[in-house]
């Protein structure tokens, strides 16, 4: 793979996750809005509502990352402790945002909805760039490389949609898959020996259930048209050669 | 909340995750199973299948928790490095498992399919217990407080199925949760008032859309049937007297 990529990281925070009561839908989607934009998604880490653990985990992975991005707890409720928590790990402080105010004020029909609560909503780092929440007015923001966001799936489809764009990409991650229903033990071997041919692109092998039969699913990863369509090549070779059918799939 | 519970992290190990190929649908399950069990989940991880990533978060994670699971890697190919990681993160090396042996060959009509890469899913490290996979017989397996398995959802199911209930468990975590359409702007001020109250619960605030309509499902969560019912009642109070109806639904 291209040395060149720039990396990143997401911190998913809220107890809802680790309880087992929300099924997080919003790793699936940075990842592909990732793959897309040429930056390598690195690591993810789901953690409690708790300020310590928010503090460590946003400065251990600012430090080791390009961009780091945070979902969950930039709301109203006692439990939105976000952004005080990345405020604390920057060692800045909160400020009402004028901006974020006026753009409150606008969505709220009735100006008295706009109560202490809600006005928490406002409180954003001193320094820090709003990024827009077209659905419900309160902004995410972003300071330095940590970009901080709701997480409400569509707010944050919104928000990342607005801010990936304006990352530095590296070369698009391109993959072409191939199923087959040998099984992941009998390619095993040859797989290997393909994958040490090829230095540039990286193979995944995943075994699936279909219909009720067991099949394999052969993706390659990398940023050379060229290798990817070789490796892929060879891959269908060896599933002919095993006695196999193999199926073209355009994946990721 | 309880300070005796036993709490546990999770890693999930693999490049399919991170490439957004995958959705994983692992941790929610474990969530629910270690919630039942009064197990309090305090971490996860997604990671890339490298070695050194996989030996560091190990090592960091089972030094810091009284469980760490893991999921993927342990198939066949060459991509699974998980077992061999493992091994390198507890200074151990992998031998040949005979009884993992005995149960793959069982599990194989035709001998010869036990070849030389499903053989590479019968290397263990020395001295670990294995973890049964009712499914496809590879087995998963438990060193010292680390219990590794396979990433497909239904045989991670069946392993988390016949290990958990063999850890040391807490005082089940109980919920009850209470939901409203008021918003959660409106209920913020009020809620945060009985959570001061009660240092024994915690209530989460989680805004929804469900057919239309924008409202506010509380949760409140602690090993205390008794206060999470005066808690609840307060909150069902505190809807009623902001002029709306609370609905009672019963959580995870």
């Amino acid at each position: 793979m291209s040395e060149k990529q720039p990396n990143a990281a997401f911190i998913i925070i809220g107890n809802e996750i680790l309880s087992g009561r929300t099924q997080d839908k919003n790793l699936n989607y940075l990842a592909t809005v990732l793959v897309k934009h040429g930056i390598k998604f690195s690591e993810v880490r789901v953690i409690p509502d708790i300020e310590e653990v928010i503090v460590n985990t946003v400065n251990e992975l600012r430090a080791k990352f390009d961009s780091v991005f945070t979902s969950g707890g930039i709301g109203p409720t006692h439990d939105d402790i976000t952004s005080g928590s990345i405020a604390k790990a920057f060692g800045i402080e909160l400020e009402l945002n004028d901006e974020a105010v006026k753009r409150m004020l606008k969505h709220y029909e009735n100006p008295e909805d706009f109560n202490d609560s809600r006005k928490k909503m406002a409180m954003i780092p001193v320094g820090a760039t709003l990024i827009d929440n077209p659905i419900s007015a309160a902004p995410g923001f972003i300071y330095e490389n940590v970009y901080v966001m709701a997480g409400v799936p569509s707010i944050f489809r919104a928000m990342i949609d607005s801010t990936v764009p304006t990352l530095k990409g590296g070369d698009p991650i391109l993959a072409v898959s191939v199923s087959t229903h040998i099984t992941e033990g009998n390619v095993a071997d040859g797989l290997g020996k393909i994958q040490d041919e090829f230095d540039d692109v990286d193979i995944g092998s995943y075994p699936y259930m279909r219909n009720g039969r067991l099949g394999t699913s052969l993706v390659v990863r990398g940023t050379n048209q060229d290798s990817l369509e070789s490796a892929k090549n060879k891959i269908v070779e060896m599933i002919v050669a095993a006695g196999g059918e193999a199926f073209e799939e355009q994946d990721l």
